[in-house]
């Protein structure tokens, strides 16, 4: 085990089927976000093949593995140091067959493979628009966080291109930038068929969205019922304990 | 009162401040979505010039006199009977000094009315493309229901032309229309701002929204809590019983 660590660094044991990941004490660690996109994306069908732009330490990629039957999965992520984790991670719950990681910003992803052959492209992007909110943190957060290296309109285009007609698009974001979204999914020939709202309790506004498009589907789009991450006592509800695979 | 109503139509009680309104028995009677619809704009200020586009019996013009301090209300609607009941309604009301109706088109509003002047509008559109669903019924709820003469993107359109800048445009849809509705806002430079979204019970589906779109703002969308109709126990919400005004 001394080789697989860098300095800095931890591993956490995901606590589902086995899975472990490896994370920077200083970097961006993975959140609810990535477990709940992976969550509505479980429907991807068996022998799939699927993109995950933006990997960051491959937290989705990894789960999708475990959660679903499908044949690949190349993760795309821009900051070295990153993906190189997400390597390591890789190696460490033996998924070397499954994951591929390419080292290179979305933008560039055309070098390495086709496009409209995908049948699933799954994201969790950076949320924030450059110059919006706070950035006095660390590059490699600020990566992750903001719309630095590829903007919210990057990840929908490229999306787009790699998927055949008819393949699906998972993404999780924040409700205040609903509109921006689904603007640039019309644009991309990505129409939104299912939305989640993620509110953090009952009575509170939504705080996250889960949004899948579907490539050149016709328009429809279904409103789920909302999704509480805490109930009244502070604590998780049934269905994210259920999520997590944990007891209740 | 035998000159007010004419064959088929009865006065109800809106068991609101003492208002009553002329519906036909035939015809198209206002349902929950335009009571939720005023309810939502109620935010309106004092002194307010509103356009209700589309205002059929004249449900949300005689219920927003009631519920905000506007000064005055236009209702739009191109069917003759259903414009005319509206009127009597005015009047059965007295509220003749609040409420005007013009009996046309919505996209001829511009031969009574001047663009850029109003502070709100508000509408209850005809939620379903033409062709699409059941279309075997008398023409006067076909044009209430179905895009006959005037489409989304018309009421869109004529809204952002009548506002102000940072006027503001209230309107209840259907959740599955609701990227045209975003793809037209966005079109016509009217920022979504606040959806609510309507489910009738908890753990179902959304069935109504409720958007608050301003001329010319800066792109920041909320997504408040949800909202209920019915409860377990098959009754309507504390909320629904408190926006229709009654005892719980």
């Amino acid at each position: 085990m001394e080789n697989i660590l860098k300095e800095n660094e931890r591993i956490d044991d995901l606590q589902y089927k086995g899975l472990k990941i490896i994370q920077n004490k200083d970097g961006f660690c993975f959140g609810i976000d990535s477990v709940l996109i992976t969550d509505f994306a479980k429907e991807i069908k068996k022998g799939a093949n699927v993109i995950d732009l933006g990997t960051g330490t491959g937290i989705i990629s990894l789960l999708l593995c475990k959660k679903t039957e499908i044949n690949k999965i190349i993760g795309v992520e821009i900051q070295k140091e990153v993906a190189d984790m997400a390597k390591r991670s890789i190696k460490l719950n033996k998924l070397e067959e499954k994951i591929k990681i390419i080292n290179d910003n979305i933008k560039n992803i055309k070098d390495y493979i086709n496009y409209n052959s995908y049948d699933a492209v799954i994201t969790n992007p950076p949320y924030k628009k450059l110059n919006t909110g706070i950035t006095n943190e660390n590059r490699k957060r600020l990566i992750s966080r903001h719309e630095v290296e590829a903007t919210l309109e990057d990840f929908i285009s490229i999306a787009s291109k790699l998927l055949k007609n008819n393949g699906a698009f998972y993404m999780v974001h924040r409700p205040e930038r609903l509109a921006d979204i689904i603007e640039n999914l019309r644009k991309y020939k990505l129409e939104p068929k299912k939305i989640r709202f993620v509110h953090s309790k009952e009575g509170q506004e939504a705080n996250m969205i889960l949004i899948k498009s579907v490539k050149g589907a016709k328009p429809f789009l279904k409103i789920e019922r909302p999704m509480y991450v805490y109930n009244e006592e502070q604590n998780y509800t049934d269905e994210i304990l259920e999520i997590y695979n944990k007891e209740k």
